[in-house]
């Protein structure tokens, strides 16, 4: 297995992709090519204790930074990490990209170098959220902003492939994010969305509203990248509020209740390995002709080397053969 | 002060309408209405102490269920407690209307017969969020999901007026929610709304993610009320879900970790009522000739409660007087 990550990718970059490599070498026995600053990524891996055969470094001069236009920065940064991963992985034999960088030059440089796979319009990025019971598929989170239903459709079907051929489900369930169970509820683009999956062979089970989402109402939910988008920050954003606000209300409070939160611990620590998203390494871009990981700005070495195994098991379950196979058959 | 309730709105209606009119009464000193089912409603009242002066029963043989199409059944139901009690605000000399029953159907029997203030084309719902260091009001979360800029820009004048009047800020900031922060992120629509609040004589901070909303970042935010409602149904879903997943682990923990968590009590209390929704009461819906409060659904009786005191000081602080002159000085 050869995965290509690109260095200067995240807000802790380049020592998290450089400790998450040498990690997943470690570990998963995988081979990587870590691409950006050659300096900086060499001097990183000196300090560090690993098989120096499975780990290469390819340079690149340039980075795009997380907050520069997607399409203009791919189009213009030709010696950017992004852009040369990207090479690397349709050319020089790697198996799986993985980047914690600007995901919209991602997205871009991976769609237009990479191509999409037969009968995909718009890619879309799959990201897995623990619910109360069981992982959810959310897709796609930012990828096309403003899709259309067939995109929506395709994104079930990409899903269903996902669900049952990495996760293990025998019939996936399919949901709508909507913001009412009924098939009258929503803009006129839901309530067309929800024609579309009705009438498709997908085990559809209708509209499913966010609280549903956090109940394992769905294996898989569908939903424009702009909503899944806004759903996943408020997710964040509410449980960083929440941890902030108990940091600061314990830290305000007398000794008896500090012990109390002292006792309680292990089995907030229980939860917050359960809610860690960092367990499950990053969200692939299901539809592009290779396989690409995408991951958080605020990826750890753990985001990191678990994305890679992300990357890993996208290889040997043949996703994107799974994926074209269950298109066609629609 | 004179309050008209739809008594038959919400999950736990009428009993919950009964028991928050008579808080109501008792703590505000306020007249209410309650419009509904006659021998039910004054079946619970009579089991209550109050002044039987303050409050009065009006029948009305119809109800709304929270699932029902909203434009139809408004049409069709009108010996409906929703469209009795709009009748009563608009034409006995009620001050305003307090409802937790279904929330299209309000909105369109109030945008129906009250009318919108002169200058405003489509009402909003604002809801007061609570957040890190101040509540913040987010509109709309639902009355509108398919809105054109010009309306939300009417948003952030309404929110702004809001903001000053009612909740006593100087200059208050208003933000766009949206998946990025600079101006170049989202759709047309957002990028459109964007040019039009910049142009605008309002205090626009601009784009304003789903995580800075909750670290306090802006007084007003303004969306489309498709997102809107997302933004709070994951709140509410994320929130409701850490609840269940922290009693469950405690539930199965040891001896010394329930302990902990008993002293942890007081702390987790303080958080809990600082989170607490309905200490906010109802949300208003702005843009209409007349007040109208809408409740969660889920609304017990100290959120109807609430809602009525929210009631009150939207008549006392003559908001709709501000927004038709804010909306002119525009």
């Amino acid at each position: 297995m050869r995965i290509v990550i690109d260095a200067m990718g995240g807000d802790k970059a380049p020592q998290c992709n450089v400790d998450g490599a040498v990690m997943a070498v470690k570990e998963l026995g995988y081979e990587v090519t870590l691409v950006g600053d050659e300096k900086a990524v060499t001097g990183l891996l000196s300090a560090q204790d690993y098989p120096k055969d499975k780990i290469k470094v390819v340079n690149a001069s340039q980075a795009i930074g997380m907050e520069e236009p997607a399409a203009l920065s791919v189009r213009r940064k030709r010696d950017s990490s992004i852009v040369k991963a990207v090479d690397l992985l349709k050319s020089d034999g790697h198996d799986a990209f993985v980047s914690a960088g600007n995901t919209g030059a991602v997205v871009c440089a991976g769609t237009l170098s990479l191509r999409l796979l037969e009968g995909v319009d718009r890619p879309g990025i799959a990201v897995i959220i623990p619910t109360l019971d069981k992982p959810c598929m959310v897709i796609d989170v930012g990828a096309n902003i403003d899709p259309k239903p067939l995109h929506l459709l395709q994104y079930g079907i990409m899903g269903d492939a996902y669900s049952k051929h990495i996760l293990g489900k025998k019939e996936p369930t399919i949901g709508l994010l909507n913001i009412g169970e009924e098939s009258t509820k929503g803009t006129d683009f839901v309530k067309e969305c929800h024609t579309m999956l009705s009438d498709s062979r997908l085990n559809f089970i209708g509209n499913i509203e966010p609280k549903q989402v956090y109940q394992g109402a769905a294996d898989v939910v569908v939903c424009d990248g702009f909503v899944g988008n806004v759903f996943l920050k408020v997710t964040e954003g509410v449980a960083d509020a929440a941890s902030q606000l108990v940091k600061r209300e314990l830290k305000n409070s007398n000794f008896i209740t500090k012990l109390g939160a002292a006792l309680t611990l292990p089995a907030f620590r229980k939860i917050k390995r359960k809610l860690d998203a960092t367990e499950y390494g990053g969200a692939p871009l299901l539809g592009i002709d290779g396989r690409v990981i995408i991951c958080h700005g605020s990826s750890n070495a753990k985001a990191i080397k678990n994305a890679i195994k992300v990357a890993g098991e996208y290889v040997d379950h043949h996703v994107n053969m799974h994926i074209i196979e269950e298109l066609q058959s629609f």
